[in-house]
């Protein structure tokens, strides 16, 4: 087991401070917020580094909050982030900053695509974009997984036909892939760039998790797959890295400058423009100190994750599948042989914690649920223990 | 004069602040940023209250910046303050919270007009909206003021014609006017609420300045007139008030269920929600302390604005519109006889001034430019003592 870390073993209480995490979870699942585990919704139970929380007390020591100017630093750590972390050169002129992602692939499907079109999903997928695709009148075209029991992996030819008969206009990858944990690699990314080709697709690549990769593998952003940089919108942020996504601050980056017109036609159009605390955050998360923070994190998480995996891959017929990154836990319950309510009710009622329902995510996820382990160890003890208990019987 | 107060009469430096108004004026009027004023950008030198920096200190002590929940508070501060300070009364279901008010604008454009409808405007007004409408392929159509030398009113009859051949379905009034100042009356209210119905027009009023309105004059919700609610948008923010832009955080409020219906569709489909920033600041914002504290600015910003015109109207053909509401003088070159170019660079190159040019407001706004008064009184003194230098060879 990996050391323990203060800065990420100390429980801070979350209920009460208008963290939908905690203070919902009874609300939308039943699930007793005295006593409930929450380990839903995707941000970390942990505090950003002291240089993200240092920037917003620079701001209240100053003191005025008006309208920034000046987006030179700002750009020049994205950029300093994407070189030195993941080998890839960003245009400053590339960069645009939505209010995150799901406002960055909202704006992506607006921009890009029109009514009626189909929008390529690899399924089991984040659920959010499904939501903005219906919500603005598309077509969500499902293109599932192959999945032998522990690992998630395209399918290419089988695809092909699915997309060839969509009508589909635009892709959305989400690499590395929430909710499965999949880095894919660059082979796999070859061949979603050869689909999108092949079917004349935008392809938006939604790497919001690429910073939270385990050791033994590499991420490769989809920039740098060659032959795709003239159809490819890229998708960052500071948010789900150093866990400020209250910031609601994301990068939409397109280094081809015919898109590039097309979307800043839109954001001004829709008025967007950033709040300042995203763009001073951003700023300094994107740093050696804000580089240091992510390597510990993802040891940190490192070990919450084999605890984890072993402790519910005890439970005969439940298996945890294995993350290559992110911190969202994809369990699979067919080995149960137990119906979905079943299984969600002994997670829900029984082990009180709450989950996302695989059946939110798409084509392929009515097994599962995820689990959310960003969370001081002793919650993740805690839940092993819940989950052991809740499922005794099949011992 | 009014008395002084400490708390803005301090000059805090912005220089070097990522503070657009500040850092910017060089690079776009060419004032020199080293000893030059900044009166453009409609945000204010000050220091909002302190409970709205101690909600963000709040947030730094905490540490967590996650994704926010339960915005009872939130919606329960906002309504106590159109309750307390304007006799309004909103429900809950009706507030819908969108990245400021530039963005707030564009939705009820992109959701209530279709490409090529014509949008009606009162101008010279905030130059935002006409770049939000015709980057959504709207056309401007322009209602002008009628301005007597001191004051403007509206002038329906002759308005009556230019929407009835406009084919025009929305329009958009600044109440309290950027950047005239007026503090529409009831009966001019009631004006604008007549043209809308008679012409079929959806009604936005941007009442973002209404907590700034001076002695001697009283703000009337739009939501208050009578036979208006079925098409009205109302749009209000925390941000003008208490100088908080940087937060960007608007709040657009519907009373009609159908509209209502519309735009939540629209703000989903645009993956639109909130930073926390914004909504913890708000919630202090809206508070018994906010509002001591915003009596407290109206009476210094009362001084400012007596010292200003004062001022300017003593150099022989400048006119400085009076103010009832807004810290943004509307300031009149006509009487001076001098070309626009001509008066301008003195404005810039002599009094090293950075103001707002009348041009971007639309029609009526050529001889004029605006300026930001909402400064420690030191610089209104100095604008003056610059100014007056600037047009001496007039006295
Ligand atoms: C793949 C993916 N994209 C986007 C988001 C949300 O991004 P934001 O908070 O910036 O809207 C998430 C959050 O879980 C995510 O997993
Ligand atoms: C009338 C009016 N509406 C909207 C805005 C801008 O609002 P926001 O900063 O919330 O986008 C301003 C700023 O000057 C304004 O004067």
């Amino acid at each position: 087991m990996t050391a323990h870390d203060p800065r990420f073993d100390t429980l801070i209480e979350r209920r009460g401070s208008h963290c939908v995490k905690w203070d919902m979870m009874e609300k939308i699942y039943g699930v007793p917020q005295q006593d409930g585990l929450a380990m839903w919704v995707a941000d970390m139970d942990f505090r950003p580094p002291q240089c993200v929380l240092d920037a917003v007390s620079r701001q209240v020591d100053h003191g005025i909050v008006g309208y920034f100017g000046d987006d030179d630093a700002y750009h020049d750590a994205i950029r300093w982030w994407m070189r030195e972390r993941h080998g890839w050169e960003v245009e400053a002129d590339a960069i645009f900053t939505t209010h995150g992602l799901v406002n960055g692939t909202a704006m992506c499907v607006d921009t890009f695509t029109a009514p009626g079109d189909g929008i390529v999903l690899f399924t089991p997928v984040y659920h959010a974009f499904a939501k903005v695709i219906r919500a603005n009148d598309r077509r969500v075209v499902e293109c599932e997984l192959s999945y032998d029991g522990t690992r998630y992996a395209p399918d290419f030819e089988a695809w092909d036909e699915v997309v060839e008969r969509s009508n589909a206009t635009m892709m959305i990858l989400c690499s590395p892939h929430n909710p499965n944990g999949r880095v894919w690699t660059r082979a796999e990314l070859e061949g979603f760039a050869a689909l999108a080709r092949r079917h004349d697709l935008i392809l938006v690549s939604d790497e919001i998790h690429h910073d939270l990769v385990f050791p033994g593998t590499t991420h490769v952003p989809m920039a740098n797959i060659a032959g795709i940089s003239d159809r490819l919108v890229m998708m960052t942020s500071t948010t789900k890295t150093f866990n400020i996504a209250g910031s609601h601050s994301g990068n939409v980056i397109i280094p081809n400058e015919g898109l590039r017109a097309r979307f800043a036609k839109r954001m001004m159009a829709l008025g967007l423009s950033p709040n300042s605390f995203g763009l001073f955050m951003a700023t300094a998360a994107y740093s050696p100190e804000g580089a240091a923070w992510v390597d510990d994190l993802i040891a940190y998480l490192d070990g919450n994750r084999r605890l984890f995996d072993a402790g519910l891959d005890a439970i005969p017929g439940v298996k945890s599948v294995p993350l290559e990154a992110t911190y969202l836990s994809w369990v699979d319950f067919s080995g149960t042989g137990m119906q979905r309510e079943e299984f969600t009710r002994r997670v829900e009622k029984d082990a009180r914690i709450a989950v996302n329902h695989g059946t939110t995510f798409g084509k392929g996820g009515d097994a599962f649920l995820r689990f959310n382990i960003a969370t001081p160890r002793a919650n993740v003890e805690a839940a092993v223990e819940r989950m052991q208990k809740a499922f005794a019987d099949l011992q």
